[in-house]
This record gives structure tokens, sequence and C-alpha cells, in this order.
């Protein structure tokens, strides 16, 4: 039973190895007469891929993408969009010392457990290059609902180790996150987390964070009642990403220690009529609904598996050795992995989107 | 697009509402030649229903089981498996007052501007007696991985309010956690926790608190690559139960602080060349495929949002009214809500062990 | 994998065993606000079941239709929806005999062979009861098909054995499928038909025939382009209908021996500008999607297996034996299946219905 | 709500527009370590290709498939399987002159009025170019299941126009099927067969015709049950084909003239032991699940739409017009269709040998 798709009407399968011929995404049930372009989506992929500042993995990759189907006269047509990005620069010796070992915190062991075979050059399917290919199909998905919902996606970095972003997420800005390479819209606390990866990156050591997901001017009603309510499927969504380890929607765990008379957001209504909340410690959500206010949620991302650093573990042989990693890794996917939680966030809402038609 | 049925294999539809005929699971998919009891499936009904305690709402709702279809000579036949409960002890005077009222924290907003119909006694379809459900599709799926794999569900309850279980989770045993009634199976904390929840009734008030789910005995090579990821179904699986608002595996949000070098799990050989990892911040999954290791999550619960409290709010006609609940309700819901999350926990690794084969 | 669910949007999953407590459907993704009765269903209920007149099963079920959830004062929520029949009438001792049997043109042997168990007494989920279930859920399907789009269901008896209806479906009415036991519309034959089954009844034999399904009223657009073509959703309806061997649309076999030139059917344009077809070998479908003529097909289904004549067949022990039936079997199922077609072809109908919207 | 995907374990999604960049499919659920070479995959597609002999289309499309992802070191990893078809020797300026009308027989109209757009040159996804997708994926399904449980397939072209091949489907030989550019067994009916495609080639007309499926050792035990038994899943995929108009399974429609007590197939024991048939109305299914005996089943292809002679219909804007076809096309597709009727039978057979692990 394969596990490469997402979305029930708006449904992406990703294919592909990051050393292999390519990585992509195939989206059936695009409604027809969208307009997009290959830049569109370039943006978001070039806001993704490697080698794009002095904090992330040197490995060059131009992550271009080629829309392969789908799309007539710069129009979705409803027929499926295949969307490919030609695997380069890929240096495959980089792994070949690692071809019989199981790497701390990757998934080499459980590839081998599970399929009897480990596609262990950059680590096949388990490899984060399958992201781009969200990325991708994300911005068809994000470019769709803001032209016919006008629903804003807004991720930002609010934590590297233990510094943290101290803005108001009601108050950032597109322009304040792509103010710096951190993609943290506070100045200082981006200098300092700039300042910590080098540091780190230079231990041969890695970090982990937490970023920040919102998503604005969502309308009432998305989202179904029981299993597959909004934040439901937004959680599997991110978790789904490579490194995740914690998702909370809303007030999440700090809701523990609140009484339900502080925790619960009164309804009001504006002069307008308009009903609102008062306070949003729900996240934008009722009862698996959107309600109309900001959804907010935090996805923890564990430090990068792959360091300098000597590690001991075990071989296929079953005998104990030490590694060293040669790659050229990122110290911090933070500032990478803010367009894939964008992307996966929009592939959930249009999903939702187009239930609730 | 309907979104009351989880799974892939081992499929369970929920239906009924909480002040109808009846609330039930329809399982498709479960194997044949699985012998299973009503007795054994009320086991699980029985830590769930209202009632049980003096911490409980006083409902007394007895939740008796019938199992309609699936089941011949005590065993199942491969055919769908029809649970129900039929409802009784409804008192759906308690909530005429609240007829057009949108209560904070509640779904009767979302659901009203979802469906144009509010099925408001008792919440209908958004009332957690839909979870009695869950439990009792829960109590085969934990059988059939008990029987044919050896897997352990042992969830309890890890923090109240700010009051938190001392005991490492390796250790914990079903004894311990039905000792007392909050189902905390450290003694001590658990009469702290008594006796807030108490307190907390007494004042109208409510609270929440975090469920620690532990899965122990898992195979090597449960989950699938990319978007079903183990610990993804977990997550939307915990998520889709009522009041929950974040997600946590292994390390969780706690990972952010540690660096690669301090998270990273080596993998080490046993005396009988078994492979494990000497730590396991991982939580028992890499790469979204089980390694074997014990598998460890936390659930955060907000506080009950039904309060005897005077709270604030709006009704359907726009006007700003007071409220203030009459019904009987939980003042803190997370002892009942330990056998729910073993349940989705099973419901998620059943369909990945049936995934797996 | 389980194969007891039917649709995308508006899915019917059916449960329950011949001789077991119950026989029904769960209906996951109906709209809200469609008015429904149990009086409603009923009626085609009434039309599918035993006993209803001299040439039908001498079984006495009286197959009444409970609504379980989904509908509250009189209209669906959005909520499922629980149809069920409680058995009664059961006489197991009929079966008795041929508990260890393979029984020729029934799926005895193969359920022991793919379950290693068999749910002998009436076939269990083999049996044709469970095609009640169908019959339930298309009533609700019919008519909110009728209420939203005015689509018009009117299959029936084309063929008994070698005798066949002279009528033009185009020109039949449903009072004139009515009008007699054996639903063909063509009253010479039908009375002809009747005689027939009476006298192979008499021998202790069986007759197939041939439904005609017949759809009006059915807006263009309806069916998706490549897998999901209309006509291909309708052929698996039918073909999943016990002992139905052959399905074809418009033209059907026919076309085989026609030219291009005589079989594509001409557009043409109305005084009022709509356009449609001059002639209609179509069957109301192009490349898979609806053209708004009126859909037909026709359903071929063998004799029924059960005779009273002798048989040589197999035992579980795999010894040659000697089988006559002794159940109250009908000699032939046509008259019966006519609204288990009609039932099918509107669950495939709403659910392109609601697909397409 | 897409449609574009088959199966459910096996799930195969096709892409492309027979005059955009490429046609393929994208395969999700493949199980790992089979052996698969492009050279493989290329035997069926050569079959299927236009220009393959003087009886086609002239169109010289080399159809040259490119396994993109998927397979290591010519083995399956069990990741998604990317296989295309890059375009070539398109002629769009043969479709200009229709841009604007709707051809009689093709999906024009319904897709204008589906989607708005019409993919006009070659008819986009309607095209029977998309079948290409379908025999490259069915390559794969057809040596999983000879590999793995030796099933055959048999398909070869029965009747043209009023042209029947004489020979029993049981001594059918691989060898005869392709003795002959027209894909019949029966050398003498093969060559008068012929001569009719000349014929009404000439007079600018088309043909239509039967293909016979053969599926043979078969394993007891595929198929499900209720809605989804073997042969209802079988129709679907064939109804799915461009042209085919009807299916019928074993007897088929004659099975409406036999008795009961002629059509059952006796159960018999073998000297070993083994149960079997003695006569296969059936068609190898009974109850919707394979009983082990050879499945055969028929599909009736009407005559192609495009022809060269001059036709009424109706343009864009509502206006009746004339017109005369001058794209290359053929006269009688099923010398190209019976390597697409062995792709998608052993798309469904492999789909229901997965689910019944």
């Amino acid at each position: 039973m394969p596990g490469n798709t997402f979305g029930q009407i708006f449904r992406v399968t990703t294919f592909g190895e990051s050393h292999g011929e390519c990585v992509g995404a195939l989206i059936d049930g695009c409604p027809s007469g969208l307009e997009i372009s290959p830049e569109e989506i370039q943006i978001d992929l070039d806001r993704r891929r490697p080698g794009q500042s002095e904090i992330n993995s040197p490995r060059d990759e131009k992550d271009k993408i080629h829309i392969m189907s789908g799309i007539s006269e710069g129009k979705t047509t409803g027929a499926p969009i295949l969307l490919m990005v030609f695997n380069e620069d890929m240096k495959p010796q980089d792994y070949s010392k690692l071809k019989d070992v199981y790497r701390p915190g990757h998934a080499d062991f459980t590839y081998q457990m599970k399929y009897g075979i480990r596609n262990f050059e950059g680590g096949g399917r388990s490899s984060a290059r399958e992201t781009l290919a969200r990325v991708a199909a994300g911005a068809i998905a994000k470019k769709f609902l803001r032209e016919k919902a006008g629903i804003e996606f807004l991720s930002y970095v609010e934590q590297v180790g233990d510094l943290k972003c101290e803005l108001d997420f009601n108050s950032v800005t597109a322009e304040q996150i792509e103010s710096n390479i951190v993609r943290c819209p506070d100045e200082k606390a981006a200098a300092e987390m700039i300042e910590l990866i080098k540091k780190v990156k230079e231990e041969g050591d890695s970090l982990g964070g937490i970023i920040k997901g919102v998503i604005r001017k969502v309308p009432v009603g998305l989202g179904e009642p029981v299993f597959d309510k909004l934040h439901a499927d937004l959680g599997k969504a991110m978790l789904s990403i490579n490194a995740v380890k914690g998702f909370e929607i809303g007030s999440g765990f700090d809701s523990v220690s609140m009484r339900g008379s502080e925790h619960n957001d009164e309804f009001i209504v504006g002069p307008d009529g308009k009903i609102s909340t008062k306070t949003n410690h729900a996240g934008g959500v009722l009862g698996g609904i959107s309600n109309g206010e900001t959804i907010y949620f935090r996805v923890a991302i564990k430090p990068v598996s792959t360091i300098r650093k000597k590690q001991n573990t075990v071989n296929k042989a079953g005998e104990a050795v030490e590694i060293e990693a040669e790659g050229r890794h990122d110290p911090c996917v933070l500032p990478r992995a803010v367009p894939i939680v964008d992307a996966m966030a929009a592939i959930v809402m249009i999903d939702h989107f187009l239930r609730n038609r």
C-alpha cells in the first residue's frame, strides 16, 4: 500500500530519488483555468534550494522546474500536472563510504529492514530533496487559494536552538521574513541565529528549531468534523516533513496550564455584524473547522542528523563502526524549511477548500 | 467529501449523534479468524464512559456494546464489523437553553456556518461521545496486534494543569495506570491531580493536561516513507480527538534545544546480534518507519470548553449574550481520554501492520 | 484491503449477513438538507423483497428499514446515515444440509479458499440479501438527484430467457413497469414471461434475462475523462450485482457490426439553440462524460444458481456428492433485480454529480 | 475529484496530452525487487504504436519509453515508478480545421461543456494516445504476475465487423496471435479481416469488433466479495478504454438463454485431489472471486469515430457545419487495442493479487 500521495481531491504524488534522474510531483485534481507559469513556481523552489546563502549546504543545485503536462497556453486544463526537476551536481562519491553504514538519526536502517534494499546515495526517497516536489505543488496550491479566496501563507523561523523571535505573528510581513537569510522576521534575533548557525557549523555540529506557520484570511467552514479535522490534516502534513518531531495548533502545549475560563475564546460581533473571537487560543480552528480567525501553528524540527563529528554506529554486517560525514550538508535546515511548511499548509488548505464546495 | 473514515486497509467509519438513536463504528478490512467478544470491547468502553468515578461527569451512560455483523461463532469473518451503542440517559433539556447560542470553545458556530444546520443537542457529531466508537474499534485493533505481533499500548495521564507525573515511561505498568481514577501511574502525583480536579470542579472551571502514549514491542518496518510516515499518521489520529491541541513524538519540542551530536541515537549491537539504539530521542520512528524501539509521544489536551462560569458570547441572531452551562460535564477529560489515545494508536498501528504485509 | 465500499464522495458501505442480525448500509458524504423519510426508502425495498408475488421466493421477509443516524427532523444533516434492516424469517435449517457442499454456481468454494471460513447459512455476504442495502442507499441517491437535477431512473425487464420486450425504451413509463409482477412494460411479453417463469419453477429449474437501465434528464458533464468514465463506473456497479455476467452501454455489442459512418451520432442544434444528437448510439456518454442524451444500458443476468434439480458437485472433504436444493428460492431474479439496477445507477450518478461540482 | 488513477495498492496514474510534451504513467505501490528493463516495456508499446503495419494509422510515433524513477540497478525499489514517452511526429495542423467543431462520436462537446476548455489538438486527454501509458504500466504488472504467480495474459481479436475467429480460446497461443498484423489467431479469419479493413479504409469509413481477453493460471481467491468483485473491476478497466461499449465475462449475454441446470458449472475432483469445474460458463470467477479456472471475457469496441467521409455536425458557435477528417487515423483500432486489453487486465489482476496477500 503506497504512501506517496497526499490529499483527497487535490492529490499530490511525489516521485524521484535524490541521486536518480529527477524529482517531481504529479498533481491530479487541480481545477481548470488557473494561470500559472514556471517562473512563479521557481520563486518558491529558489527559497528551498541549497546553496542560496552562506548558512546552507554549499551544494549548487539549480532545481529548475519543468511543467510537463496539464497546462496549456499558461492555464491549467483540469488534466494531471506533471512537475519535474532534473537532478544535477550529484556527487555520489560523497556517500560511497556510507554505503554499508547505518547513519544515526537517518532512515538507512529502517529502509534496509523494510525493503531489503537501501538506496544509499543521498538517502533515496528519505532524502529531504523529495520536499522540492512538495514546494512545487504547493506553489500552485498557494496561487489558487490567493486568487479564489485571498488566503495568505506566511511561515517563518521562530526559534533556532534557544534563540527566539520576539515578534507577534499577527504583524509579521512577507518582506520581513525574506529580509534575511535565516527567514526570521525579528532582525535582532535573526542576526544572532545566523551567528549561532555559523558557530555550530564550525563545530561540525547541527541545530534544530521551530517554524511558525501562519495562514491569514481563511474562510469559515474548511475542515471536516471527525477524522479529517483541518488541524489534524495540517498536523499530518507537517509531521510528514523530514526531521519534524512536533506540531501544535493555537495555544498548543501551553493550553495545558490554562483554565477553561481563560482558554475559551469569547465570540464577539463587529459593527458590521461579523462574528469573530476576542482571543484566538483556538488557532483559527473549532471542532476541526476553520472559524475565520488566523490559523497559526508551530512545527518542531530536530537538529540535522548529518554532522561532521565522529559518531559510533553499526554497519550492515552488524559490526560497531565509527563514522564522520563528509557530504555538503546544512547545519540547520530551518531557513530552507520555511517554504516547505508553506507548501504543505497550502496543499492541505486547497484540498479542504475543494472538499468544501 | 466525507471525513468520517480513518485508515487505508483497516478502515474505521464512525456514525451516530450524541442525542440520536446510537453511536457506533463500522470496520471494513479486519482480517478473518480473530476471536473477539463483546466483553473484551466493553472493558475499554467502561474505561471511557462517564460516571465511572467521582471526578467525571455524573451522566450515567452504560455504553453497552452490540456486535451487529462481521463476527460469527466468536470470530471475525473478514466481513464488515458493525459495532453499536444505543443511547440512553439523554437529557436534551440540558441543552435547550443553548439552542441558539454559540458556546465559546465549541463547534456550534463552525457547524452552523458549514452545514446551515446545527445539531445542537449535545453537539451532534462534534460531541466527544463519538469517541466511544473509536474505543470500540480500537479494542479490536489492540487484540489483533497483541495476538499477531505482541504489540502493547500503555497510555497514561502525564500532566493535569501544572501537576506532572515523575515516572519514567519505560517502567510504567498497566496496573499502575489503572490503580487510581485519574490514570496517572505516579501515586503521589495522582493524588494531587485528583485534589486539583475536585477543586477546579468546585470553581465551575476546567483543566487540560497531557497524555503520554506508549507503544511497546513494535516490529521494525511499520510506516511508509513519504506522506504516510508512522508518526505523521499517529499525529493526525491524536489531533483528530476532541480538544487535542498538540502532538510530539520522541524528543518532540525539546529536540529544538539539542545539538545533532546529542540528539542522534547511536546504533548498537546486542550480544544476540540484534541492532538497537543506545538512546531513543527518535521515539521509535526513523524516516517515518518504526525502528523497533518503544514508540512514545505526548498529546496536549486543552481545558474542557464547557464550564459553569458565566461567559460572554453571541447567539445566532448576532446578539451579545451571557451563558452559564448546566449540563453534567467533566472538569477534566484526561482520565477518560486515556483509552481513546490507546484506541487511536492501535487503529493507526493495525493499518500500518496490514499495509506492511 | 476491503471491498465493501462504493463511491468517492457519496460513499456507500454495506454490512451484514443474510442469516446474521441485520443487513444495512452506511452512507458517508450525503449532502445536508435533503428531506427523506423511512417510507420513501421502504417503497424501493418492497419492490426488491421476496414474497411480493407468486413468481418470487415465498420467503416472507418484511425488510423494514430503520434510519439510525444522520437524519434529524426529517432531513439529512451531513453526518453518516446508517440504514438497517433487522433479519427475520430466517430458516437456517434450509441450509444445514449444504454446510459442507460446494454448490455449483455459488461462492461457497471461493469463499472457503479465500477466507478459510465459510459463512454457509444463506451465503453470508455473497447472498443477494446484501443488495437490499444497496436499494436503501439508492433510494436516497434517487431522491437527491430527482430534487436537485431532475434525473429519472427507469429500469425494467427487457428479456427473460428468450422472451423479449418489444417496446422502445424512450417511451416506457414507470406505471407500465409497475403494472405487472415481472416488471416488463410490454404487457404481452410480460404475460408470456410470467408463464415461462412458472413453468420453469415447476421444473425445478431457473432462468436468466436482461434488464434495461434507463436514465433520463441527465445534465451534460458528469463523468471523468480517463479511468472513471461514467459508463465504466456504471459497468462496475452493475457487474458488482450478484449474477450479472455482462454490461453494455448504448449500441453495445451491436456496434461491432456497424460502420463508423452509421454509428457516429451527428450533432444537431434545436430551435432553442440547444445542442443534441440526432441518434443516440453512444447511450448518452461521450468520452466518458454525459452528453445530455438519455443514458441506456443493458445488464445480462445469468439463470439463478440455486435449482431444485439434482446436481453433481464436491464437498469440503473433496468427495463427489449429489445435491438438491430445498431452500425457498426465486426461479428468476429479474423482477426483483430491477430496483437494484436503479439503485446502483443512482449511486453512480450521485457520486459523479457531486464530483462534478 | 480527479479520475486519472486506477487501483488500490498498485496505483497507476496517467498523465500527458496527445500533442503536449509527453504521455506517461506514475505507478505507486509496485513491490520492490522486481527486475524490469525499458526493453521489456518497449515490446508492448511497439505492439500498440501506430505505424506498425499497413492497416494502422501511418503516424510514425516511436513511443520510446523512459524509466525516470523507482528503478535502481534494474530492479524496482518500492518507490514510485515514473514512465514517460516524449511526443514527436505531431502534426497539429491536422487538427486546426477542427478547432471549433464538435466531431461526432468524439469527446469535444462534452469536454467543452465540462471544463470550459477544449484541448483540441489530437483530443488532449481523451486521445487514445493516453493508452500507451496504460500499456507501459501493464508491462510491469504482467512481468510481476508471471514471475510471482505464473499468470498469463493472452488477448486477441475475436471479431472485426461481422468476421469471426473460429478457434477455441483455450488452445490459442501467443505465437498465433502475433503471427499476423490483425492479431487474430485464426489464420483464415485474419486474412479476411485484413482485406475488410483495407476495403473500409478505402471507403473512408471505419470498423469495430470484439477483443477476447484470456487470463490463464490464475490462483484461487483473487477478488473481493461485494463491490470490488474481480470481474466488476475487469469490466470497469475495459470500459475505461476508449471506444469500448460492452463487456461480458464467461457466458455473458449468452447466459440469458440458458437454464440454471445448463449454466451451473459442476465441481469435480481430479486424481490429484484438485477441485475444478467441468464446464466454465462462469469465466473463472464465482461470487466475484477467482476459482482457478481460465478467466475469459469479451470487449466490444465501436467503429472508430474519425472517418474520412463527410459528416454533419455543429460548431462551438452553434452552427450546423460539415466536416471531413484529414488526420492519419486507423480504420480499425482492434489490432492495436489487444495490448491495451492485456495491460488493463494485468493492472486489475496485480492489484487484486496484492490486495489478497
